[in-house]
């Protein structure tokens, strides 16, 4: 007789972890991946040479451990951010993912609570319960923004030790005012966490919060180079804060977090930024298009100032999902029940993007308000 | 007037991180470092011509997040533990610290705890901690063991949600018989975690507790790519278990922890594993040779199975080190009071150790049995 396999709900694990399912975008391979939010355009022959030598230059020492402090790719970090920073005010870990752990790790825990706006990303809650912090969701406006007086109101009710503010968001591509970022850090008992990961592909003139680092010491900026930078596959993440929120992650890093080949990839394309930033404008136009192709198609479109587009409202988002992967188009099923999020691809992918749409729409009913802003009133329909 | 600067007590951190010092050995640029158990042996001209060509065949695709599964890393692992493990049998993060605390996430957290057996790895209780989970200090015997009969009576005390077994041991280099550990896997109410980051290290025919996986769910297995395999700057830890263990991980994993550039230069190590393991014989003769000459001086020695010799014991070791540090040899003053642990590394390297401590020992008072075994009552003394 054959022993029954060990399931998951034979072992011991921690309570609130039973029923769940592991995070995670399907990993498709399909012709036009638009659901991660990566930058479509690899690096050019010229930065995989350089990565390619300087591997060659520092892999004899791989049998000794990395930088544990990272201090080269912070100085390179902050070299790139300006606004003045210096080394000690910049962190970095393995994606941003791991920033945020981290910082969770520092001013949560056991006991104290996080507070964010949703829809948002959604590793947000799952990274803060997963270091056994109470999340509080709150929520977002109907045009996806941040209303300062209920936000507030949600601070003071619930005195969360730590605020996620995420500018743009997550899926919805939402950009927040200053002023609105500057009275909420104001009304914050605990630490404010300006998730950044998209802020590079913001329209022109959008300001970032790194302006508002002086003077705030619990505001803590954090930025990838997953995304704008086209470095997804090298794990970098990093923020900019006061020197003591520095302090504080160190006592919870775990020793030699980044390695050396983490550290060395981060400062090549830091040095090829004109390369890898260059492709942001191009994402920009890419985005403008494809929110006005959208809205002209009578769907309803969020703002962006991101690399994504959130579109809707879909009485079956699960159809245009599966017709679009059926022509080889992979976008992502999140956000509220009746949207659904596209990444920004190539010129050619998007043309690909708009293709299958254009024959999807043809079989699935739409919920919507013609030429929609974004700022209908969603309360009336979900 | 300038403000004062903020200084770590002025934020909101954890009541428990406050007046802590962040973990880690100096890094301190001597010309014969032996304080962080590292792999003295550097890569072959050939392995790093392999990982800069695979750099240059695959940072094309660096723009896209990594195999979030890591599978084909996690398969070229169980190939090479053998005893029949397969990939859903192996984990893998950055670092074995990232295992433990991934483990720590899924089983522990708050209202729960885990034992070790002290002197032991000294990140155990730091991760342990980090998530909210208590941490209850066991002790080892005189000569660095685990008794079985007291360990399972702690285990029946405490009833702790995961045991760690260090084996062989840091920083006392001490194997654990098969029978003992089977014993407390037996006993114990919840997982029991064996770190064998040295276990290749280990003297000929010492068996593996991977050997007791198959009957047991709640056994989990470390071991890293960081010493035998002389990749400490990859930062690639492991893990065997049950599938179903890995598949609790998977909740509480952060999404692509794992960078592409991690995988790739893991798997051309395990392709270069014969030249990477060929060093280690050498490590095991230098280490062998160590004990003697320490012992020859009449200094107790605790038997090693590891890349590194724990001896003593000083009135002062704090001397001791920096009487080394001053002839350019850093070792590290970590475990018992009394005791200090050099990293074994080259030939040439322990020649310059061994004048250093010829020097030191000549200055410095010593408190020791000479001929010292290692196994003379520590409880007399300390």
């Amino acid at each position: 007789m054959t022993p029954r396999p060990v399931t998951l709900g034979d072992l011991p694990i921690r309570d609130d972890l039973r029923g769940r399912s592991p995070y995670g975008a399907p990993q498709i391979d399909v012709p036009v991946r638009l659901n991660t939010n990566e930058n479509p355009y690899p690096p050019s022959p010229a930065l995989v040479a350089d990565l390619a030598g300087a591997v060659g230059r520092d892999a004899a020492s791989l049998n000794r451990y990395p930088d544990r402090d990272a201090l080269a790719l912070r100085g390179d970090l902050a070299a790139y951010l300006g606004h003045g920073l210096a080394v000690d005010q910049v962190w970095a870990a393995n994606g941003s993912n791991e920033v945020l752990q981290q910082i969770l790790q520092a001013f949560g825990g056991h006991g104290r609570s996080a507070l964010g706006f949703e829809p948002s990303y959604s590793m947000h809650p799952i990274i803060t319960t997963g270091v056994s912090t109470r999340w509080i969701p709150g929520s977002r406006e109907e045009d996806f923004g941040v209303d300062p007086g209920k936000a507030v109101a949600a601070i003071e009710e619930h005195r969360p030790d730590i605020v996620f503010l995420t500018s743009p968001n997550n899926p919805t591509g939402t950009a927040l005012p200053l002023g609105v970022i500057e009275g909420l850090v104001q009304a914050a008992p605990g630490m404010v966490v300006v998730d950044e990961a998209y802020f590079e592909f913001a329209r022109t003139g959008t300001p970032s919060a790194l302006s508002l680092l002086p003077g705030n010491p619990r505001l803590i900026v954090t930025r990838t180079m997953s995304k704008a930078f086209a470095m997804a596959g090298t794990r970098v993440g990093y923020l900019a804060a006061d020197p003591a929120v520095v302090e504080a992650l160190l006592l919870v890093r775990l020793p030699y977090h980044l390695s050396t080949l983490t550290q060395m990839a981060a400062r090549v394309a830091l040095a090829h930024r004109a390369e890898l930033l260059g492709t942001v404008d191009r994402l920009r136009a890419e985005r403008d298009d494809c929110v006005a192709w959208l809205r002209g198609r009578g769907l309803t479109v969020a703002d962006s100032d991101a690399n994504f587009v959130m579109f809707g409202r879909f009485a079956d988002r699960r159809a245009v999902w599966e017709a679009l992967l059926a022509r080889g188009v992979l976008i992502r099923e999140v956000g509220p029940p009746e949207w659904l999020r596209v990444s920004i691809g190539t010129t050619g992918e998007m043309a690909a993007f708009r293709e299958a749409m254009t024959d999807a729409l043809a079989a699935s009913p739409v919920i919507t308000t013609p030429g929609g802003s974004g700022r209908d009133d969603l309360e009336g329909i979900l």
